[in-house]
């Protein structure tokens, strides 16, 4: 129906006739000629309608923003002095010479030029054909659309094949809520929705397929704090016969690649890789965002002594920790934007938030340092702490000293949140693979042993014996991919022997009677000859939204649900017919 | 941790050391030394350990079928006389060097050599992992991966959009039964799954979006009658102001290009274009089998005069129909033969199968014609019946005289069946286009209008006046692609224009009311600018199944499901807590 794209003209189009077809943006009458702004999903152009062909004329006087138009018109430069070099078509006008009206449309209840992101979400959502129409969301989709197919073609290329995995299936035990579907074949039984492809996509390496992928789409029904989705999509791997580095190194080639063709970024090659522990030390958590500049440095050793519980106390406990963050330059916050922070960290537990300015420490030792805890500190501990954290005149330190879970939680976002706030950040794109998690972490509440990533992941081959002398010391083959403070992906080398998942499944205090009904398939197939297999899934709704900047997955993906689950374009969830309840055996229960 | 392939392994290897993971398929002992045929994805190898070796040929000499073994070895021709030109590595062996066992395995329930395919398909579906590591299965799932990667590569050059919709969405009005999903943030109310994403890719035109494709799930809760499956797989595109000639052009030319580079297959260019009433009259159905070269000839005129009402009753029945089909040589076929084509054309309604043997029509006219019939129709209808289809001595003509629907589909799975198993069929591959639908059928139990394809297929633009005076005689911008017998897609030009749209739900018996509940999103889209736009789906399963060879769309599923909705591997649906039930606001109830 049409010859070209609006967004595709320019000077070399000069003297072609033209159709077009696509929406109006915005129609000016001016010094007697009509100029329309058509927009395609490739961009605008601007076409010029003069009152000689008053035909043409008259029907393009009465149209309106939204409109569908096909419009046929000769393209031409503009005239001198209005040429606009921030539009790419700004070069060229189209003359119109017919013009079609292909459907008309009411006037939009939010606007779809630069001042569209004031609309509220609620009205962005519920009309939300018009919010896609906006450039910005079609350039996130497109971007989307860009990613998988990148990741397909590196993925097909390696040898990867694309297996598609049941929706409707059992109950997986990634730990969060099912959604559920009663199936009305077998009354009173639900089908599960997968929260992952896991068993799946390891029962495939048994069936010896070798590698696999998907594009899958998940589902968690959990209550949506922060921002997250009930159906959300990863790209999901396994192989069979590889090495944790062999497929590290793989991924991270396939990461870089999305990055260069997609973005024209260039990610480092190799990625940097640390470990849990030495994460958890330098930055506070497990996904560091090696951005900031700044790191946790530990002073528990230079306080143990020191005539200050706040410090020595946790200093002295082996569940404490207490250390320093230097901020370069810190010097110049003020009280209100020390209080700021400090409010910040209680958020995380912090029961508060000392810190020293280094004022004129190089000329004046202690009395050149400002702060309400230096009186309690001896020398010898000033010393160190400024010997280890190098700090100098003008920077501010910050401590934290508490549990250690709490020292890590508050002072690792109060790195993170200086680095942001103060402008430290160095570098645009820094990705990292985190790797020896321990395979187990201790529920405090029952003194159980939780598994860090999931019951299937391979403890090292070399430390099988930690698990059964100590558990909590043993590593795991997981490896975490993390990109600017944001897991982006994860995952490990399974196990692939029965007498280990059994292991594994009973110090999870998981019973012989409860993995047999829950697993029991798996564990069957593990008897009969499953390769060493491991895997990985990538987050697409998190990556894609990074690489465009967007600040929540909503915005990268087409149809979102709200906070509280529900599509208010489509009024999804709904009631339904008592007899679509009856086929399925099912009854509402009367709300308390 | 391998160096190759097991499969790929050829004379060009000869003398290097390799390292292969894979499957004991056989281990043989034989005159001293073992053989190991070890299968990998890519194939089969024989690994010859001799005895020199103690330690390794012991190890060797442990291992059972279905073990999974890591071996080293050097590649050397095999001896004279003991080349195996069937197998592709059968020119060479590997003398293993060493050899380790990665997993032990007990014995399979089911074999794995071309005696697997005797195995029960419960067995087969319970133990799939095993079934999956059979060569024919993973070339099946290895087609299917070719397929969608050609599909999608096809398409990104095309400039379309791979854009996902939600799978927890509401009741789509596909007609069929939805798979529904309880919301547990809104009581009571429920998620169907979608039957097709239909509503969402009209709305992502309605976004500008332009071209669209997703390989997208969808769901159906049907009584699982022949070859269906719970959850399936579709092909879905969606493009705005595209013609439907564009767009069944652009279709065609991927499918030529999927049977090229998948298979090595050359589709005819262009398809064929029928008519849905030349089709229907041709061939009694909508997605005509063109390799049977048998065709239905109305031969009502002819009938109406005669003296034998079971073929005047239908010949002057304005809903009857009359026809004959020729079939040649068809004189060789036995009474006992016509008996049971006889009791099949029984299966679609037809009271009997009158029949008349051309034995010498030439030489004796009536006289050398064999029926029971002949002597109820006069000479000018034998002579007129036999002209017609062009019948010589030693052919048989079929007829069907009762209402069309039941001519027409009795003796139009005749055609079928004796193109079928009279070696009839003329070419391997036939596809075409299906054109010009009716917009209604009738529905026969209450007189009402039901739409042919689904409520939003567009009319023709110049019968839009017949949507008022004669709605059955109104045809559609609807298509269909079919191959070989099978609809493989369809789709059509969507209706673009709120008040078509109503026009079309009045007529379809759907009031103000209900349209606005059900579809009122998308009668408000059609008000805000909604373009020209069409799409079709293709069914992938049964497209790969077609190009497989496989018979069930179950053998190109890594996972499916019994025809009881049922999985035997994970062994879903299954119960659910009664917390669990609470939490959804449900009861079960009890059954009666």
């Amino acid at each position: 129906m049409r010859t070209h794209y609006c967004g595709d003209l320019n000077g070399s189009h000069d003297g072609q006739e033209v159709v077009l077809c696509g929406w109006v943006q915005r129609r000016r009458d001016h010094g007697g000629v009509i100029f329309i702004d058509l927009r395609d999903r490739e961009g605008l152009v601007q076409v010029v309608f003069d009152p000689d062909r008053a035909e043409i004329f008259s029907r393009a006087e009465q149209v309106r923003s939204e409109y569908v138009l096909k419009i046929t018109g000769r393209v031409r430069p503009r005239p001198e002095g209005t040429v606009n070099p921030d539009l790419p078509t700004g070069a060229i006008e189209i003359l119109g010479l017919d013009l079609e009206v292909l459907n008309a449309s009411e006037t939009p209840p939010m606007q779809l030029d630069s001042h569209a992101a004031d609309a509220s979400e609620e009205i962005r959502l519920r009309y939300r054909y018009l919010d896609l129409r906006r450039p910005e969301m079609q350039s996130r989709l497109r971007t989307r659309s860009q990613v998988t197919q990148a990741m397909r073609r590196f993925l097909d290329e390696h040898g990867f094949l694309d297996i598609e995995t049941p929706i409707l299936t059992k109950s997986t035990p990634e730990g969060a809520r099912d959604y559920l579907v009663p199936s009305r074949t077998h009354p009173g039984e639900f089908f599960a929705l997968p929260q992952s492809p896991q068993l799946f996509k390891q029962l495939l390496m048994m069936s010896g397929l070798d590698r696999y992928y998907q594009i899958a789409r998940c589902f968690r029904d959990e209550d949506l704090r922060a921002d997250r989705q009930p159906e959300f999509t990863q790209l999901d791997i396994e192989v069979s016969f590889m090495t944790e580095d062999e497929l590290m190194n793989l991924m991270e080639e396939m990461i870089r690649l999305l990055f260069r063709e997609v973005q024209g970024i260039e990610l480092p090659n190799p990625f940097p890789r640390l470990t849990y522990a030495e994460s958890m030390r330098r930055f506070g958590c497990d996904r560091p965002d090696l951005r900031v500049p700044l790191e946790l440095i530990d002073i528990a050793d230079l306080m143990e002594g020191v005539d200050f519980q706040v410090f020595a106390g946790p200093a002295k406990d082996p569940d404490g920790r207490v250390v320093a963050l230097r901020l370069p330059k810190g010097g110049e916050l003020s009280r209100k934007e020390i209080d700021g922070y400090t409010q910040f960290v209680g958020i995380y537990g912090a029961r508060g938030l000392a810190y020293i300015k280094v004022n004129e420490w190089a000329a004046k030792g202690r009395e050149g340092l400002q702060s309400p805890i230096v009186k309690n500190l001896t020398d010898a501990a000033l010393e160190g702490i400024m010997a280890r954290t190098g700090a100098v005149d003008g920077d501010l330190i910050f401590f934290g000293a508490d549990k250690a879970k709490i020292v890590n939680e508050s002072i690792g976002a109060l790195r993170v949140k200086l680095g942001q706030e103060r402008g430290l950040l160095e570098g645009e794109w820094r990705p990292l693979w985190v790797i020896d998690f321990p395979m187990f972490e201790e529920d405090p509440a029952n003194q159980r042993w939780m598994a860090l990533h999931h019951p299937f992941t391979a403890p090292k081959e070399d430390q099988l014996d930690l698990l059964e002398t100590n558990p909590g010391a043993c590593l795991s083959r997981a490896y975490d991919m993390v990109l600017n403070g944001t897991e982006i992906g994860g995952g490990s080398i399974r196990i692939h022997r029965d007498a280990v998942q059994r292991q594994v499944f009973k110090l999870l205090n998981i019973s012989d009677e409860q993995a047999e009904e829950r697993f029991g398939f798996l564990l069957k197939a593990l008897r009969f000859g499953c390769p060493p297999h491991g895997g990985l899934a990538f987050g697409l709704d998190r990556l894609v939204m990074l690489m465009t900047g967007a600040t929540s997955i909503r915005d990268v993906m087409a149809f979102p649900k709200t906070q509280t689950a529900a599509c208010l374009l489509t009024d999804a969830p709904s009631p339904v017919d008592e007899t679509q309840l009856k086929e399925l055996s099912l009854r509402l229960r009367t709300r308390a």
